[in-house]
């Protein structure tokens, strides 16, 4: 079994560009990592200040790391979640990877 | 950008397994259909009942080949579905991919 995150982030009012910006970036940094399997950014049309982004790990420590990588800090900690209104985020266990 | 489908099954008291045995022969069933580009079935520890599958498909129409297809009547229609209590998904698009 793998370790999922379910992040869902709301960007302030104005921000929706400097949140998909961050994840732009993110993105295929995080799917770089030695211990990401999957990291998906994805949306509703109806709600455009809504992210959400789909994360699968190998094990927690996998997801630790992301947490503690550079391009987390400098796109998460330092772009993203400033501009962020709400940070909520779920985790699981997938059932067959 | 790609077709998101984000479901959550929740199965009826005792029937948890029925829907945990159709979730396996459907995630390797969908990834091989031409048009998903990820199918993952994942669950809280402490929600049993709960089963919840991210799904990427290229576009709504692979989604609905998906919806269409003989294991999907075999094993969601045929054995999950039956077996729920609640069956609810919600669509999305992707941001990158």
């Amino acid at each position: 079994m793998a370790f999922v995150c379910s992040a869902t982030w709301t960007a302030k009012p104005g921000e929706e560009e400097t949140v998909r910006a961050a994840l732009a970036e993110l993105s295929p940094a995080s799917r770089e990592e030695p211990g990401n399997l999957y990291y998906q950014a994805y949306q509703s049309p109806e709600e455009p200040t809504v992210f959400r982004i789909f994360e699968v790990y190998q094990d927690k420590a996998a997801f630790k790391a992301h947490v503690g990588s550079e391009h987390f800090a400098q796109f998460g900690v330092g772009q993203a979640i400033p501009a962020l209104a709400n940070n909520e985020h779920e985790t699981y266990e997938t059932l067959d990877v």
